[in-house]
């Protein structure tokens, strides 16, 4: 998962850019940069680092110019080097260009083969850089063009921001799988994956962009062009609501608080069970456990302290010491736990070590009860469209019933969401978003764009 | 305030001493140390950091042996110099010798003044280099008789680790304003200033060191040495509960967690309102919240969400942003807020700036009416004994009236938990602890140890 | 101006590569940088700083395998960024490929214009990178049937070392302009800027590679093959002797120590004056300063001692100090220079500027007398072949004569060796060359490629 | 070894003194540090590193005033820790207090153990921190009688600076072992170690500061007090001249560069041999092999070469390599060395390691005979005045003939200068120096001061 943000005709564009990677942090800690434009000419600035340690006011100020687009990248294992860093920045014909990429592309490696035989050159091992080479190969045009014709032969998972010296692009594929809005700030125009990076820098929400439709800002202002035919039902991904994004965005036009609290509720009324105290695994399953508890209407409690102090380069003891990893992250309280029945929430479980762990770790602190229940259907299929999620064989779901994985937990009972009852809590009453029907492959191995599938005509 | 940790007797001492020094980081963040010991020498290392920040793996591989102590330091303004991190460490007629403190010595400029006139010469600002000092004044003996002759010379805070080339020791001072607590691990001795600390490393909570008590280890045992006489009334420091230690601590034989709880639920008694919703100040705040709200039988619900990535270089732009600074860690959720009568509870105001800014914040997040809650009394007095808390001049409630303050806030109102009912949430009931006359002097001024008090003969 | 080194066959290559490039890092000390292969993989490093900087053992421990490169590079103005330094590594079609380039192509923006509006995309504003686009874009074939392609597009000086999984390949253009010797140690192969790099890893000299010669070398082991016709006169750099080679290298056949004490020996000859001392500017002019002495028959001294301590980031006072930048270099020995009539030998003058320094130094040393001697005609031409010469505005030479080169110096006298004597120097008797027509294009203007020459067919 | 520098009364004082310390560099690389006052404050940085590692511009801007001390230190075995590094700076009271030390104290061991066991507490293992004990422990007075009363109680080399919040003092030990020197620029008053360091920042040379005297500087002006009888005889260390002092530096009176060329002639004179050139080891060797070619009327070549490019961080590759280290920093020049009989020279032999891999290097290049030629007595008594010579043991000449070390180095020949030859070189003719007794005791075992001689009375 990655996050991005963009601004057009800010004096401080690049700075701008910064502080909404700051609240976009929890989309990717694992790489941070940015490429500002002045005067025809682009700069650049990247790092495998956070945001917070990336960024030093000597790197900012050699980010000049009103425009930047930003990017942060989610810690994945293996090619986690800076040359897959972003945003990717080259030289192609027309000049200088930049690109910012959420999700990813399926089916990338034959693209990539077929440049290549034809005598591209890769720096990277990103998909990203694929779109850079069709956009260089295409007929002589405008941007908006050449990035047409580069679109026309990918598919899969793409929210994106171009810059080049003298304009900026944002777009999204025809499913709109990843999120990304519009908002404005005093004249200039911002981009950004969630509407969290606008509040910061007090920008307004504007609207998202449309799946399929590409925003482009130059110094003649705003306008849409569409990027091929959109695709006959948009499927934006329902896991953001679950646990990508923060609980202060909204995301595809709903809110995700609200979201939260209502697969908790569901859950409960799906999965009711006789507890004396609902606890979350914080910070993932706070706003579901607080619906869960307020349906059961049972106490809520934070029974689990996390250390908000943990780096990832912890240097471990050779004393076996049980259950380390989780107890340097989360800690009991054991006036919450001990003689209780505790109901634990999550937001889901996908190899299940860490929930096995903390079922422990609550039977160690007392708990006569645990049942652990989780705010979204089995985790069962894996993600080709930008979430970092591990191969089927790893996902525990995928070859266990719940009954197996109950066992594994060591919990007295596991319950899971329902699909139909997730459906529902994203487009519930009030709060809810127009009847887009999601993509939940992750559940139900529904794909909407197959890996063997023919790219777009 | 600070943190400290020390092992005697474990093969992987430094090591386990950095683990606890992790769990105690809200206790210090601005420098961090170890001194370990291997066959008659002393090993340090020292660092201008976070725990996370300061130590690599090099660093506690050049920290041999079975014995170490660590400390963490707050930040707090000026003197924030390498020569004043701890462990202290210098040699002296008896060898090498190592301290970590948590306090704050009453009256040490003059203690400084006077050793200074007979010869001695400071390395730090610090006041626990007198104790060393005087130590090392002391006539010839064993280090536990240094130490008391010394103490003796010496009035205020302190809990203390003392490292040399074969002996441990912990020590309070006669009032117990700080903790210490004493664990065991696989037959190694375990201090720390919080139980937290035992929990990650596997040790069990054995007992507290008591006031005025020198707790000895050495190569023949662990032993209880009396410091002098003990105070005639204990007086444990009551902020620890509302706003220090870890919620999953226990301290003075309290538990944290539960103490917050009460606190929450006796300012609902106290100062009941009618809201739709009772949010917290993360993450100080979160307890007493979910007691206040439970008191009240009104929902509860995070309507601030914390950032949990901000560092302390964060690089502001020129630009003009609104309530920039809490903008940065924390953020409404509109939906909870929207349109609704909302009640935030805080642990403590101090200057009331925060404060301030988050009722802003909440009232354009929407907020009908904004009751802001403090599961404390007014913080009237500085503390001398250890918790940087300002001068009384930044003390906003030494100068203010409830009323003026809560006008100041912008807030609909504004209550606080009385000193009576704070007393009563820490001596609670089951939860509670055995009836010591709590230092309160932050809220009353009634100080234990007088500044113009002359040092016990 | 840069360095190359590599071997293939050796157990600790990426070691061996880096003691090379610490030999040769005369030739360039902005950047370092090594790949290496092992088992299929190329792995890569690279620095914005010297060799002995810019490697630890842990970066030298990731550079695994039996085979590497590595590649210096001089400072230059602007374009100082790490997508610059070397080697140059990416993936084509037929897998990852690494180029270290010593020399500059001529040329080589309307090639890369040319690849551009086929669809190239370019990472880095080195000429080195068309050499890969030439080669990626060239029919299906091996290695070196893809480079002379490539090759056979390009002008101007290279020479080269290639790494791919399974080969190396070295080569030098058809005019020779850049050393590239072969040498072998322990079975491996090793090819080095210089002679000098061999020394140090024990390895013996084997010969040059020729111009327009590629030596590859895999498994199978070494073999050579042309890489088109070879230039009808090759012109080996005749400025590697004057400035650039180190003293204890052979070059192109011939000793750089004898061929400098030679231009010594011949200016004095061509240029006899009377003075009581030689003395050198260190370190460049000190071989030919002890040439002129001994031909004049007066006493050597070192009257200028140079100080090795001398970052690149030394910090300026604001007080004006005459002569700063100098003064920090070198120092004249008063008692070699007072009272005395001087003769000073350098190298070379490019922008006078620091020998107008030297000459004001010298006289507030007490010198009476200041003669200054250049082992090498006046640089008059750029070089557009590798070395890093200043435009010719910016060549005192260029624009002014030796008797007005004489008054801004302050010199009582100055004077060049001839072109004539400097070619009579290199090819000199028992020490001499192969009656190579070298490349004397910076001092006569006689460029043996043109700018407009179109490449070679 | 170690250089100080200091200046009172200029706009840029400390700034001055990181370019004094920049030219002191050759007499310590380990650590380096300043001390600045400035409003009754002083302020410190010290780093272990060299000079132009050690301070950025964000490090010189942090030492503010017009009053500044310097010191950088030799690299020795063992104690190489910060707490070690100079300025040594501390409260004491009387206020803060820095010195820096060149020299060593003798019997300090036995002092220090005096000092702990009345109290005093130490944070270094300098011995340089026992002369601030005793001014601390002094009767109370100025800060000139302090340091009388303590160096009364101290014996051994001192040149010291010491820095208060109003005056600097500058003093040398009754036999003034080590240098210090006085010099002016623009109404401020420097001290340095050597004239080289007055060189550079444009300050004039006015005397040297005398033993037994100290040299103060406050707001009124420049004076001068004795700090007890002089020494019966000074005693100046006659190494300074032979390796330490800089060739451009005056010492003692007397001139480094031509005090070098006395000691070749006169070694040529007292050990002429046969041989066709002349080679330095460089840099040491250089200006005695000049001499000693001259008075042997033999060419004086480069044969080796050295590399200015060595970090002590250098990584060793694991395959052996005949003579690696030597390799690293040295290169023999084949051509001059080839088939000919070549005299080598070098200031002094120590342990004989490097010299006889030197020998080897010469004899691979070709030597048809190698002779040694030492331009000193052979160096058999460890130095206690400041130089960080071995201990007898790992004096190779301390347990070895000559005829056993030429053996031992496979050198043809080996002679070096007599301790007669030295003395008269020292003093020679018109370059020389009044005619003080130096120390010689490395090359004649008469210690001045000897270990077991109570202190001055």
């Amino acid at each position: 998962m990655c996050g991005i943000v963009g601004l057009f005709g800010h004096p401080e564009a690049a700075h701008m850019t910064y502080l909404g990677l700051h609240t976009l942090q929890h989309r990717g800690q694992e790489s941070a940069g940015i490429v500002s434009g002045h005067e025809g000419q682009l700069y650049g600035y990247r790092q495998m680092a956070k945001v917070v340690d990336a960024f030093s006011a000597d790197a900012l100020a050699k980010l000049p110019g009103d425009r930047a687009i930003g990017h942060v990248r989610y810690s994945t294992t293996g090619q986690s080097l800076l040359k897959n860093a972003q945003p990717f920045w080259v030289e192609y014909v027309d000049g200088g260009i930049a690109i910012a990429h959420n999700g990813n592309l399926v089916g990338s490696k034959e693209t990539r083969r077929r440049l290549e035989a034809s005598g591209s050159i890769f720096q990277s091992s990103m998909d990203t850089e694929c779109i850079v080479h069709l956009m260089a190969a295409a007929p002589p045009g405008a941007l908006e063009d050449r990035l047409r014709v580069a679109l026309e032969q990918v598919r899969g998972a793409y929210s994106l921001l171009l810059l080049t010296e003298d304009k900026m692009i944002a777009t999204r594929d025809p499913h709109g799988f990843r999120p990304l809005v519009i908002g404005e700030v005093g004249g200039a125009t911002v981009f950004a994956s969630e509407t969290c990076a606008l509040h910061l820098i007090g920008a307004k929400f504007v609207r998202e962009v449309e799946p399929g439709e590409a925003v482009i800002v130059d110094k003649d202002g705003v306008r849409s062009v569409r990027m091929g035919a959109p695709a006959p039902t948009p499927s934006p991904c329902a896991f953001e609501f679950v646990y990508f994004a923060r609980p202060d965005s909204r995301v595809f036009g709903g809110n995700v608080y609200g979201t939260r609290k209502a697969l908790g509720r569901i859950l409960a009324e799906e999965q009711p069970t006789d507890v004396d105290v609902v606890i979350p695994v914080p910070d993932s399953g706070v706003t579901a456990a607080l619906g869960y508890a307020e349906a059961l209407d049972r106490p809520f409690e934070m029974g689990l302290i996390r250390s908000h102090y943990v780096g990832r380069t912890f240097i471990e003891p050779q004393s076996a010491i049980r259950n380390f990893g989780v107890k340097l992250k989360l800690t009991p309280v054991r006036e919450v736990i001990e003689g209780r029945r505790v109901a634990v929430v999550d937001d889901s479980i996908v190899r299940g070590t860490t929930s096995r762990k903390i079922v422990s770790m609550l039977r160690n602190a007392g708990a006569s009860e645990v049942h652990f229940r989780v705010s979204s259907p089995p985790t069962r299929w894996p993600c080709y469209y930008g979430i970092d999620t591990p191969t089927r064989g790893e996902l525990i779901a995928s070859s266990h019933s719940v009954e197996e994985i109950r066992d594994h937990l060591g919990a007295d009972s596991l319950a899971y969401t329902t699909l139909e009852g997730l459906l529902r809590a994203i487009g519930d009453g009030d709060r809810g978003i127009s009847g887009a029907p999601f993509c939940h492959a992750c559940w139900s191995g529904e794909y909407r764009v197959r890996m063997d599938e023919s790219p777009a005509p």
